[in-house]
């Protein structure tokens, strides 16, 4: 018997219909000097175009929206190394509500700055001696605010999950057909939704999650069939992949539907990061070039169709980027 | 009794049915957080995603496709600083021709690097002592090869103008009412034929184009209904946009339809690249970053619809590109 999974199609569908006109619908780019080097097709859905330079505003859009009445009011407590946090930040600014981001004090500079400016009120904490988890825990219960995590829960999934429709609309009015798609993994709430929403319609089409190499709990996972951990102490420059295991109700998803995982290190990440500036001409992330590492390096299988890259996000600092691409 | 001009609609038609399937049909974005800053909707039509990263592809194809028979075989000469060569170099290579590029020994080196990768031979000259047109025409004249200007020849200016044919298209996709579009000029080969292109079907939208304040000579020679040049020694971080006078084609073309040229400091382009790599995630070279700083600096009068800012190239070397967005 098949356990029921988080969400269905469905699920991504109601998402979209609900972000239609409010979240950006970006681009699938398409670059002759990426196809010759990847030796195929590859179109790259780049979300860096996105509202706060990355997907995580379309699931938090989806989660809040859906918040009514008193607990409007009472507003939205989550935690954050950044992403999530500006997602949330723009979400609530937009419905009206009052909204707190636990985010760790060496989260990137820009990240912090863009989710005050945003609106919300950003609680700092330090990773290696207090936990984010309690102190999001406490902060709602006190103010009676709901918690919104950054991946395990069904509207966030959801939410993210509409790049899927998009990527399948976009590859048909490219005039390609759908081979794989590469997804980068955190906890992953993208590659679960992206896969829910696209597997539907499109069941040939192989989905891979992409994760730094240090962080590769979903790839073991997926292999070894249970939810396994990082390595306490783990380090990599992708900041926005950080998640110490897979969620609860994202793997199960990810075991259904994937294909596999794939992982890159740090200097594949980097070289990925040169070759977006220098000849795609985009910025990005750490944490959002996994996936175009992973196509670049040839760790995917040999695909039957065109390459989907999805770039996740693009919110860096200036001195990390410049001190990247000087190489 | 009005001069005829050296192009019409017909020919953007032309080169758009020519370039189409090979040229990047770039896409046409939307940032909330660049409409909120300038204060009305922006869209932003990116040229860094075109192929060799930068609008001169579009002209070079529709002027090198145009060659047939022995002229094909002796090939083509061309002179540039860099972006001209690359979209020469790349539609050479398409076109199976041989190309030869006289480039400045200070071009940036990515240009450089790029237009040899592409297949041509580039020969540097001095800037100071040597007059490429000089160097350009004896080589020409010694192969049998066809000289392909980089502004003044109404193949590229129809090659060039089909960016508006494409902004036409977008801007109703987008739902969106064209209200005036802010376009780079060097030569005005790029501006002429947008403003071809727009002012057949939109005769009330304001085509303005924007220069380095040293290299003011199109809005000076708009002004004055006569040639203009620049100072002597005069510098500006765009190399891409140092043209010493409007084109004997191209200013009749500028003269005829746009309401006037927009003058911006290295100062604001800077600035300008600084706003699209923390914002708008996108790379963009200096001299494609002057449509988007005279809209970021709201030098353009009052638009009656959505502004259209042209970023036209990406190619910038790291080490500018970095100490740039360092601030």
């Amino acid at each position: 018997m098949k356990a029921q999974l988080a969400i269905s199609a469905a699920d991504v569908h109601s998402a979209a219909a609900l972000i239609a006109g409010v979240a950006v619908r970006t681009p699938l780019l398409e670059y002759s000097a990426l196809n010759e080097r990847v030796g195929g097709r590859v179109l790259v859905k780049f979300e860096g175009a996105q509202r706060t330079g990355s997907f995580k505003f379309r699931g938090a859009y989806n989660r809040l929206a859906r918040i009514k009445g008193d607990a409007k009011a009472a507003g939205i407590v989550a935690w954050s190394s950044g992403n999530h946090a500006q997602g949330v930040a723009a979400a609530a600014g937009l419905l009206a509500m009052p909204a707190t981001v636990v985010m760790p004090a060496d989260a990137p500079a820009m990240k912090i700055a863009n989710t005050r400016a945003l609106g919300a009120e950003v609680v700092l904490y330090d990773r290696a001696t207090e936990s984010r988890e309690d102190i999001a825990r406490a902060l709602a219960a006190k103010r009676g605010a709901v918690l919104v995590p950054s991946f395990d829960d069904p509207f966030i999934i959801a939410g993210q999950g509409t790049i899927g429709i998009e990527i399948l609309e976009q590859v048909r009015d490219a005039g390609a057909q759908l081979g794989q798609v590469l997804v980068c993994c955190g906890g992953g709430g993208l590659v679960a939704g992206i896969a829910t929403a696209i597997k539907e319609s499109s069941p040939a089409a192989e989905i891979f999650c992409v994760e730094p190499e240090a962080f590769d709990d979903t790839a073991r996972s997926l292999a070894s069939g249970r939810r396994e951990s990082v390595a306490k102490g783990a380090v990599s420059i992708c900041d926005a992949l950080q998640a110490p295991s897979p969620g609860e109700l994202t793997l199960p998803i990810n075991r259904a539907l994937l294909s596999g995982g794939l992982v890159v290190s740090d200097e594949q990440v980097r070289a990925a990061m040169r070759f977006a500036f220098a000849t795609m001409k985009l910025v990005i992330e750490p944490g959002g070039a996994v996936a175009l590492a992973a196509a670049l390096h040839g760790l995917a299988p040999p695909s039957r169709g065109a390459t989907v890259v999805v770039v996740s996000g693009a919110n860096v600092d200036a001195d990390v980027y410049a001190s990247i691409i000087a190489g």
